[in-house]
């Protein structure tokens, strides 16, 4: 099959790569290194060190004898993507190619408009080259679980069956987005619907949780070949910020009460949910969401167990709620369907000790390279006088 | 009062403001004229020729006495917009600032781009400068209708209170679009709603129906002082469209089967409402939505008002529904509440047959400027191959 990874320089976007690669398929990849860039201004770098796209593409030429071919441009502009599309003719797109952190989103006025432009620009362009070029495509996109908030509801996956003044329909599920990051994923989700609806084309949204976990089995094959792992409160998610801080011997820092709960996966189920979205594909018109993780769990939680598995392994790990920069509910319900992955036949790993303890492992091989000063949380939700 | 109205030059921009200046508020206008280049573009222009916007404040100072303070410039800038907060400090933002044509927003991908970067990029600006500038004003925004679609559930306004599951939550009502430039008013909504939840900000979010009329009290007292009708498929509205089919002698042309069914408001009550709501402001941190018409037609029952209209007075007027360029539901349920700004106080000015025979009057004395070629639709909403 033709895959065309968009965002394939990321932190799942290359993992995604290797392994459709790995599979007997085409693989391109699209990416504009904008995600280097963000990273240098607010001075965070991944943990281990990663080699340039066009290194680890020609590593994993050595290495698999399988060619990925690499697009560089700006998915904003919509006469490269137009281009992209029509030459390499994907059918399938995994799109992972947005700005994906909240707080970058919430630093000022300038990266709110940048996040929101880039996110949302990016997609309306996909969306109008898969009509120009590939109408029957599927297109496979990134969102996150964040779309809902946290309703005192069930959340549902993506559409909802209301009931109200005695009629019936079924709608899109009611989102309330946490950061202009955040929502951004929903306005893609209105405009890729109305894709659907209006053109027939065929979408899935994946609806995801954070992701942890540092390893695939590609990356693995060669030191060159690993992704990218970030800590930083900017770019790295709660449990990858926990584990760090526990090997570094400073305090695993939950925000607020700690009682946020969301739904987490790991980088393996993430790319074998992929692949079951690529093997069953959404039909013809149907804009359809699955709600991608496999476990919930609350951040004081999560810092339980990494305290737990720390201490397992000789490590000192204490625990300190600090101040929340976030506005956010630190204590509510939360029970969102996760099935139509399963139905289809995912076999989630689990956040266990053995994956903690590989994680903490792979984290003290660079234990020298933790920059400290980017783990505390300087961006903040509410006033500020000058942003 | 400061009110500061984004889009002054525009149809009810410009009656907006001149309302506000005849009753003892400081008014400002900001307008970039970039409507004046999407009207070129697509070679429309207003039936009734407008004088520009720095001859007809004067002739409302000479007229009224009163100044209307003029600011040019763009709200995608953020630096313009912040400028202007922090020079005119409003107590109260009126903004219809945006692209405003659906199909326009469906020519195809560059303008589906202009039109959501222009609408959601300006919106964003503006809850930033209300931020840093003046966080306790009142944002009044114009939405549609248009974000609902139609649904098979009689519509709220703007929130409904949702039993799932035996659990039950409070939750933004779930929206539809009809076009990329409805969606960028959802998209509006959504980052309106997190900044009055994240930063307290106060909004009121006018989901507006199709709006016709030509004059207002305002716009009588001087024929330099008249505000822009469009009649064109881009920029007119169904109404005005088929007023001026029929005093050209052209068939009305309801597009497709004309059960398409709409909430409509005179362009006198549409100011009223915005006096509403100005009087009666949301409070800190409120995201409020008003669903802002007065009367529902369907479009063949619009026609049908304008031949009778149009027979009365002499005109022979015949009815010949053509293929619907659009994409949407020609036969449909529609029952949308709309009893907030009833209880505000307002009272609907209907479309009568004075009213009418008023609007064709008018029309006639501009017969010779009515340009055919811009009222049959060539914009459509499915599969071309070059757009």
């Amino acid at each position: 099959m033709k895959i065309l990874v968009l965002g394939g320089d990321g932190y799942l976007g290359w993992p995604t790569a290797m392994y459709f690669s790995n599979r007997n398929n085409e693989v391109a990849v699209v990416d504009n290194f904008i995600k280097r860039k963000w990273e240098m201004e607010v001075g965070a770098s991944p943990l281990i060190p990663i080699a340039n796209l066009h290194e680890r593409v020609k590593v994993w030429k050595d290495i698999s004898g399988n060619e990925i071919k690499i697009y560089i441009g700006d998915l904003t502009n919509d006469r490269f993507v137009g281009k992209v599309f029509a030459d390499f003719r994907p059918e399938v797109i995994v799109h992972y190619g947005e700005q994906p952190s909240a707080p970058f989103s919430m630093i000022g006025n300038e990266k709110a408009v940048e996040t929101q432009v880039n996110n949302v620009v990016g997609t309306l362009n996909v969306l109008f080259s898969m009509k120009r070029s590939c109408p029957n495509s599927h297109l496979i996109k990134l969102g996150t679980m964040g779309e809902y908030g946290t309703p005192n509801i069930d959340i549902e996956e993506g559409w909802i069956n209301i009931e109200h003044k005695g009629r019936k329909d079924r709608v899109l599920f009611p989102k309330r987005a946490g950061s202009f990051y955040h929502l951004t994923k929903i306005h893609d989700s209105n405009n890729i619907e109305f894709g659907c609806r209006v053109w027939g084309l065929k979408a899935t949204d994946l609806n995801q949780g954070p992701v942890y976990g540092i390893e695939t089995e590609e990356t693995k094959r060669h030191e060159l070949l690993c992704t990218s792992f970030h800590y930083d409160e900017v770019f790295g998610t709660a449990l990858n910020r926990f584990c760090v801080q526990a090997v570094a011997g400073t305090a695993v820092t939950p925000y607020g009460k700690g009682g946020q709960t969301r739904g987490y996966i790991n980088i393996i189920d993430t790319i074998r949910c992929i692949e079951l979205a690529v093997l069953n594909p959404a039909e013809k018109g149907e804009f359809r969401v699955f709600n991608q993780f496999t476990e919930v769990f609350s951040v004081n939680e999560l810092a339980a167990l990494v305290k737990e598995q720390g201490e397992k392994m000789g490590l000192s790990v204490k625990i300190e709620n600090i101040q929340n920069p976030r506005k956010e509910a630190e204590e509510h319900y939360y029970n969102p369907v996760h099935t139509r992955l399963l139905d289809l036949g995912l076999q989630p790993h689990k956040l266990d000790n053995v994956l903690l303890d590989s994680m903490l492992k792979r984290i003290i091989e660079f234990k020298d390279k933790i920059n400290l000063d980017v783990i505390m949380p300087k961006v903040r939700w509410e006033n500020k006088p000058n942003n």
